[in-house]
Formats: C-alpha cells, structure tokens, sequence
C-alpha cells in the first residue's frame, strides 16, 4: 500500500497555514478547525466554482514546475469567478501528494498556489490533504458580486455582438510544442491569466449580457453559451496566438480568455489594460444552438484535439 | 493516454442536473454555468469543508459497493458541518473518472451521494469532471450557523467535561474484518451517520465549549482539540462498539462521531435521540496538549494502524 507519512504532519499544515497569510475580507475563521467560516457581507451573491488537476491529465511532472502547477490549480477557478464578474474571496485546495513528491516539490507548488493567491488578493481557507499513486489537486474558489448583477452564460439575446479578450491558441500552441517551443506560448500554457479586472469591467461598465470563460475551447464553449442562451451564433475567425493555427485558436482549450456577448449598440473597446477584445460575431435567433462560422456549422473538437482527457462543468 | 469520452458529455451533466433536484434554500444558480451562485440569508455564517475520497486509499472497488462510495465521500464533510454545530446547505462535487468506471457504476455513485443529500436538505450545486487513473472525488460542503455561534476546536477550558457520541472503534473493526465480517460494524465502516441534528443540539441545548468530529481516532482527534484549545484532558476508555477492541476504539479513524466538551454544571443526557453520549474525562489545564488515558500519556497511533494512507484536514 501507499506509504503513511505521519510525522510533521501537523507541522506541515502549521506551515502551510503560515504562509497561507492574515485573514481575507469576511473569513472569520480559516486553516484548521472542522470547516473554514465566512461572514457574508451586505447584499452580495456568493460564486462557487471547483477544478481539478490531474497528473498526466492536466500536466506531467516532467515538464510542468511545481510552482507551475500551484498557479495553474487555482488560476482555473479564479478564471471561472472572472467569468461571472465576480471578485475572488477564498478557496480551499484538496491535495492527493503521489509517492514521488518530495518537500522541495511541496514547496514550489504553494509558491506558485500563494504567488497567484496574494495577485488575485485572495486566502487560502482550508482544505484536505492525502496520499494517492498520482498528484490530484481540486480547488474551490468562492468569490462575491452584488446581488443579482453576475454575468451568466444564459443571457445572449439575438443581435448582441460576441467577443473574445486576448488572442487564442496560446495554450494549444504551447500544449503541442512543449517548454522548447516559443516560449511565450509555453507560458499562455502553464501561467494563465485570469482576467479578473475584466470581468469586472464586463460586468459593471459594459453591461456585458453573458460571459463565459474559454477553458475547453471557442467551438465547444460559444456551442454551450449558445445552448444555455437558447440562441446560435455566427463568427469569423477569432484573433490568434502568434504562431498558433486556426484550428489551434478554434478549438484549443485552457486559454482562459472571456467570451462574452454585449448588446447591440455597446460600445467596445479595441483593447482594455492592454487585453485585446476583439469582436467575432453576431448572436442570431435560432432555438437549437448552432455555430457557424464562415457560414458553415463549426465542429465541437475541443476535446479530441487538443485534450488529453474529457472534462466537463457539471 | 487516457481514452477521452466526449460523446454524451453533455448529457451526462443534464442527466445529473436533472437527479440533483430542485435549488436548496439560498441557491440562485446550480450546475450548469461557470459558478454556482448562492444567496446568503440573514445573518448567517458560512461553513466550508472540503474531503477527498480516493480509490486503493479510501476505498477498494472489489470491496466498497458504488453507491457506498457515492455516500460516503459526501458523508464526511456533512460531518464536519456537523461538528461545527451548522445546517448545511449544498455542495459541490469534483469527479475523477477511472477507466474501469461505467455508466452502472456512475449511476450507483450518484444514487448513493444523492440518497445522503436528500436525507441531509442539501444540493449538489456544480463540479467537476475529469478522467483519471484511479477514481478520486472531493466533496465541498458549504454549511451555515448562526453568526459567531458555531462550534470551535478551540474553546475548551479546564473542568469542561469531555463527551463522545456513539461507540466507537466499529469502523476501524468494519475496515479489519471486511464484509464479510461483522455486518453493522462494514456498516458503520461504509455508511456513517452524519452527526448533524446532534451536532445542531450541541450548539443550541448544551452550549457545548468546543467540538470535532472524530475521523482520524480519539487519540489523534483529542490531542487536536487539545492543541487548538491549549489545554490537556485525562479521559477513560470510551464506550466500545460491539467487538471492537480497545485499539480500535482509541485509535481507529472514520466513526464521524462527535467528540464534544462542556461546561462543568452542564447536565448531557445519557441518550440523545437514541445515540448514546458518553462522558470519558474532563479538560485539564495545561498549555502543552496532552491526552492522559489512565494516568499514561495516549500515543497518537490514528493513522498509523487504522488507516491506509496518512490524511490531514489543513
């Protein structure tokens, strides 16, 4: 059986805990008790979101760093709190530790977990940890918006003009070449960005009428903003990753950009903070959703392409 | 690498929608989009409790029928909500999907961790899915409590007297025979009872002083909430669960009864709604947490002989 690692046990959470930091905003009471506890303050919705991590699913230890795979365990679930408008408040991380993991390894990981957490001004609150054959991390965010006012994917009227932030591909392009291919899209790869302030933004000044974030791919996630919308969409080649491929920027995933859609006489901004938002099309009436593109229906290959496994939102 | 399943992705997650059931009491939004969303009421605190459940650590599929492992995985933390005193109120689920699994053995899975939620008022809210090699899944349960008035590990004062629920030791003894042993204590072993009216009970009757469950051993579990509350404790043997030795009483873990101190005038009825509470010392003044059983300190021996791999709540 897996081996039992019973001492220093409880110093490693102590040091964990340590490093975790002070409190956030509303958490009363956070790294060892039963339950973390969070005060809600005045009249705010509460977002929850959780992503796993899987070695050789989600990244191999040959290539990815610790400290990669720290930030991009939480940079998932900070992109979906993005996706709703949402600003980020804590999280717990569930960790299975493989045989192989040593304490330098531990050590990078929450490094690059905690550099993206004080980023994204959000506390480690808790969490579990246990032993298994492969390295599993699952992380829940829990972020906050005012009541009512976050942006799902069930909002897209027909006419409203759809866009995507950033350039697509990165990750695929990155995926596929590998830590020796350009190093810019290696890094898309490994240290996505979540776009927190633009989802704010999305939310509060453009009034954006639903969002999404790009994690399995633009033919698989407009489909299942469409779907959810009850509507269909026609687009154009969407704006690409240096180097990547249009196959690359149509169905590859983990590029964690923002889809969304703004009503018809929104005015949008070529770029904000630097981000591209670049509009790709035009929601159309059509119950049974529909993607077409170039006037053709665009194939949902996210998955078989670009993936090394099914992942699904449930 | 992994075989991907894409076809029928979607509609697994309708399927499962559709089995989750109505919106508990404060969700706005369920599975289905970036986040789940959900409303606090009142002044309420949250509770957040995060368990992973892993294949050849937790569980063996040769043994753990699918359904037990559906009800255990969210068994456990609607403990901790439990020993917190809380309600709770929905949960979210990540599940790694093994290739031995099935559609019977995800059906299974479901009907068990569903039969739970409903016992317990609480929703499956959203999640995750990948597919992995072995079957892993972490519960987050989300709980609530009166502001402030929750039960801590660290509120134990000196001449608070020290009580379990239950008897203990039979899941340890359900675990070590198998079941084809003894079938309440496989029971015990595969479907514990969330203590949560108890747990409720506790926190508004008994003003319980502090409170954990118990899924790591007395002898770990105590010395934790000794830790928390700077004290130490003298306790007796506990109260056995038919054919469980000693050992296992004082150091088997997964019984998830609660372990739960008091002032010392407070009256605790020998029976609670048929569970038994039994006192087994009282919390003595001494900073440096120590657990005398009979005069002797108590060896922390919890994960070393009971469990199969060492687990810490962080």
């Amino acid at each position: 059986m897996i081996p039992v690692r019973v001492n220093g046990e409880d110093e490693l959470i102590a040091r964990i805990s340590r490093r975790a930091g002070r409190l956030a905003h509303g958490l009363v009471l956070g790294i060892g008790d039963d339950c973390a506890v969070f005060r809600p303050q005045g009249r705010e919705d509460l977002l929850f979101t959780t992503d796993l991590l899987i070695e050789d699913v989600h990244f191999r230890r040959q290539t990815h760093s610790a400290a990669d795979v720290g930030w991009k365990a939480l940079a998932r679930g900070l992109s979906d709190v993005a996706a709703m408008g949402g600003e980020p408040r804590f999280f717990v991380l569930s960790l299975a530790l493989a045989s192989w993991v040593d304490q330098r390894w531990v050590n990078g990981f929450y490094r690059g977990l905690l550099d993206l957490a004080r980023r994204a001004g959000v506390t480690l609150a808790g969490g579990d940890m246990a032993q298994g054959e492969k390295l599993v991390c699952d992380v829940m965010v829990c972020g906050a918006a005012p009541r009512g006012r976050w942006l799902p994917r069930s909002g897209a009227r027909p006419g409203d003009g759809i866009y995507v932030s950033g350039l697509l591909g990165g990750s695929a392009l990155g995926l596929t070449r590998g830590p020796a291919g350009p190093p810019a899209a290696w890094r898309q790869h490994v240290r996505p960005q979540p776009r927190l302030a633009l989802g704010s933004f999305l939310r509060e000044r453009l009034a954006a009428t639903a969002a999404m974030d790009l994690s399995d791919g633009l033919s698989t996630d407009l489909w299942r903003l469409c779907r959810a919308s009850k509507v269909s969409a026609t687009i154009e080649a969407p704006p690409r990753f240096p180097g990547a491929t249009l196959e690359q920027a149509l169905h590859g995933g983990e590029d964690y950009e923002l889809l969304f859609t703004v009503p018809p006489k929104t005015s949008v901004p070529l770029r904000w903070k630097g981000v591209p938002l670049t509009r790709i099309g035009v929601v159309r009436k059509r119950a049974r959703a529909v993607v077409l593109l170039g006037g053709e229906p665009l194939e949902r290959l996210g998955y078989d392409h670009f993936r090394r496994a099914g992942r699904m939102k449930l």
